[in-house]
C-alpha cells in the first residue's frame, strides 16, 4: 500500500526548494552598465588571478559550497547525488539561518577519490570555502587531505570535524560534572568511520586519554589482519594495552565513557552496568541511538547525550559548522587546524555556564553560539 | 600614476557581491527537523536517482549554473576564473532580475575541452540548466555539443545562441523596414568566433541567405589553407560563389547587411558607401563598435544596431537568456533546439509592433520580453 507523504516530504513539495537567490542591488538601466557589461570589466580586471581581490568585489567573501557525492548520506548510505541534494540544500539553509553564510549545494556525479578531488578543485575559485559532507569513509579522508593541501581556501569535512568539535565540547562539560579530567578517562568509541576517526584524533590531540575503538568485528588491535590503512592509523592513538575483544568486553575493563557513532541499539543496559561508576554515554547514532537515554540512565549513566533534538544534550553539528566558516570567511583563515577545533569546542563548552547532566552543551538556537565559535577561528 | 577606482569598481567594492542566498521557509526548532535531519531523509529517498522528482523537492526546478573558464571574457580575453567571476555573478543577477531564475556563477580552474566537460558533468545534478559563458572558440563548440549530448538538462552557450537569437530578431525587423526578405539578402559577417559562427548557422537555418564570413585574414573560402575545422564548416553555409578577398572587397560586391562581432573600428564609412543602397549595419563589437552609428548613418546606412545601451537598437543578450531558461525550466524542455531559437527571435521581433530605424528590437527593460520568449520554449 502506498504511504501518504510525511510532513517533511509535504513541506518539501510545497516549498519546491529551501533556498533561493536574491540581489544585493537594484538592476536598472543605469546600474546594469555597472553590474554587467561594460562596467563589470573593471571589477574583472581588478580580480584577475587574485582570489583575495575577488573577495572584495564578489560574493565569494561570504560563500561556501556544500559538496557531497551522496555516498554516505545521513543513515541512508549511498543514495547518490540526487538523493543527497535535499540534505545539502538543508545544510545551505542552516548556514544562512545560523551564520548568514551564503551556501550553495553541489552534488557530484563522480565518486572516486581522484574524480571528486578534480571536480572540487575545478570549481574552487567560485567559492570562499568548501564544506565536504556525507562522503563515505575511507575515501573521505584522502579527499579532504588532498583538497586542504591543494586549495588555499578553508576545506572541512563536517561529518568528521564538526562532529568531533561538538563531541569534545560535550565531553569537556561531562567531565566537569563527573569530576573527571579527559586525560585520565578510559573511552570506548563504537564506529570507525568518518566521525569516529575524527573524534579519536581530536581527543588524542586535546588530552591523550586512554581510548579503544570498536568496529563491527570488535576492538581494533594490532592482531587484526582485516584493517584498512585508516583503521590501522587509529592504533597510533588507541588500544595502547593491545587488547582484543568485543564492545562488551572492552567496556567491562574500566570504561568511563562510551561514544557511539555506529548504529541503533548497539549498547545494552547490561553493558552500561559493567562500566565504571557514573559512566558518560554519548549515543549519537541517528535517528535511533545506540541506547535510549532513559534506559542508559536507569543502568547508571551519569550523563547521556544523543544526536536527537527531542532529548537533552543534542550533539548537533549545527553548533559547529556555521560559526567555523563564519569565522574563517571573516578572518581570512585558509585552513581549519586542530587548534581551531579545540578552541571552538572550548568556546562551545564555556557557553554553558553551569553544566548539569541535562545541559552539557548549548542548543543550536541558543544565543551566542555562532559568535562564540567564529571568534576563535582566527 | 594610480587611477581612481571607476564607478563600477566602487559599486562592486561597496556591495561586496551582487547576489546572495535567501531562505524559502523559516528555520525553527520545529521546522529544523523537517528541513534537515531526520525529516529531510524522506525528501532524499523520494528524489534518489531521479532528477525529475528532485526538482519537485529542491531548488533545481528554478536553478541555472552560469559556467565559465574565463578564457574569453567580454572583450578582455583570457582573464581566468577569478577575472570571470564578477561577470558570471552579474549574469546570475540578470537571470534573477529579469526572469526570477536562481543562478549560481561557477568559474572553472580547468581549461581543456575534456576537463571542462568533466567538471560540468560532475556538478550537473546540482542544477536544472547550464548556461555556458565566455568560453573561447573553438573549444566552446565541442564543449557545448558534448554537454548537450551527455546531459539531460538544457545546456546553452549564450555567447553563441543568445547572440544569434537577438541578431535574428533585429534582422527580421530591419528587413521589414528596408523592404527586404532575409532569404534574398547578401550578408557579410566579420568575426568567426563563437557568436559569428552561431549567427551564420541560425540565419542559414532560418532563411538560407547568401552569406560571407570574414576573419582577420580575409574572406573564409575553400582556397584558404589556414582554417580550423570550425571555420571550414562555415563553408557549408557561406561563400557559395567561392570568392576570395578582404572585408572591403566583399562588401563592395553587393552586400545588403554587415554584421560585426569583431573589433572596434573595423568598418569604415567608405566601405559602407560601397554596399547596396539602404544597407543594414549591425556593429556589435563591445564596448566600441566596428563603426559608430552616426558615421554609418552619414554613409547611408538605413538601420544601425550596436551592442551598447547608449545608442538605439541595442543587440543585448539580456533579451534572450532569461526567457529561454525560464521557459526551459517551467516547461521541462531539456534541449534548446534551432526551432526554439527561431521562435524566440520571432517572438522578440514581434514585440516591436511598428519597427522603425531606431527601434527594431525591444529594450531589456521593456515589458513582456521574458514572457514572449519563455512562452515559445516548449
Amino acid at each position: 500500500m502506498k504511504q501518504p507523504p510525511s510532513p517533511a516530504l509535504k513541506l518539501h513539495k510545497k516549498l519546491r526548494g529551501k533556498i533561493t537567490t536574491s540581489l544585493r542591488g537594484e538592476v536598472t538601466d543605469d546600474t546594469l552598465k555597472l553590474f554587467y557589461s561594460p562596467g563589470v570589466a573593471d571589477a574583472s580586471m581588478y580580480a584577475q588571478s587574485n582570489a583575495e581581490k575577488l573577495r572584495e568585489v564578489s560574493w565569494t567573501n561570504n560563500l561556501v559550497a556544500v559538496v557531497s557525492d551522496g555516498s554516505a548520506v545521513l543513515g541512508l548510505g549511498d543514495i547518490g547525488p540526487e538523493g543527497a541534494l535535499p540534505v545539502m540544500e538543508g545544510k545551505a539553509m542552516l548556514f544562512k539561518h545560523f551564520a548568514d553564510v551564503d551556501a550553495v549545494p553541489i552534488v557530484l556525479d563522480v565518486h572516486t577519490e581522484d574524480d571528486i578531488v578534480a571536480a572540487v578543485k575545478a570549481i574552487a575559485p567560485s567559492f570562499g570555502g568548501i564544506n565536504l559532507e556525507d562522503i563515505a569513509a575511507p575515501k573521505c579522508f584522502a579527499i579532504e587531505d588532498r583538497l586542504k593541501a591543494e586549495l588555499d581556501i578553508p576545506v572541512m569535512h563536517d561529518d568528521q570535524h564538526g562532529t568531533a568539535i561538538v563531541v569534545l565540547a560535550a565531553l569537556i562539560n561531562a567531565a566537569k560534572i563527573t569530576n573527571r579530567t579527559i586525560g585520565d578517562m578510559n573511552i570506548v568509541l563504537a564506529g570507525a568511520g568518518a566521525a569516529g576517526t575524527a573524534i579519536i584524533k581530536l581527543l588524542h590531540t586535546y588530552a591523550g586519554p586512554q581510548m579503544f575503538v570498536v568496529d563491527s568485528k570488535g576492538v581494533i588491535s594490532t592482531n587484526r589482519t582485516d584493517l584498512n590503512k585508516e583503521k590501522q592509523q587509529l592504533l597510533d592513538y588507541t588500544n595502547k594495552p593491545g587488547i582484543d575483544g568485543s564492545l562488551e568486553s572492552v567496556l567491562a575493563e574500566g570504561a568511563d565513557v562510551f561514544i557511539g557513532v555506529s548504529q541503533a541499539g548497539l549498547l545494552s543496559a547490561d553493558m552500561v552496568r559493567t562500566m565504571n561508576d557514573d559512566p558518560i554515554i554519548f549515543a549519537l547514532a541517528n535517528p535511533t541511538p545506540e541506547i535510549m537515554p532513559e534506559e542508559a540512565k536507569k543502568a547508571g549513566a551519569a550523563v547521556v547525550a544523543t544526536g536527537r533534538s527531542d532529548f537533552p544534550n543534542q550533539v548537533n553539528n549545527s553548533l559547529g559548522f556555521p560559526g567555523i566558516f563564519r569565522g574563517a570567511l571573516d578572518n581570512g583563515v585558509t585552513a581549519i587546524t586542530d587548534e581551531h577545533k579545540i578552541a571552538a569546542a572550548e568556546a562551545l563548552a564555556k557557553l554553558v555556564e553551569n553544566p548539569t547532566a541535562d545541559k552539557i552543551i548549548p542548543g543550536p538556537f541558543d544565543s551566542g553560539v555562532v559568535e562564540a565559535v567564529s571568534s576563535v577561528i582566527v
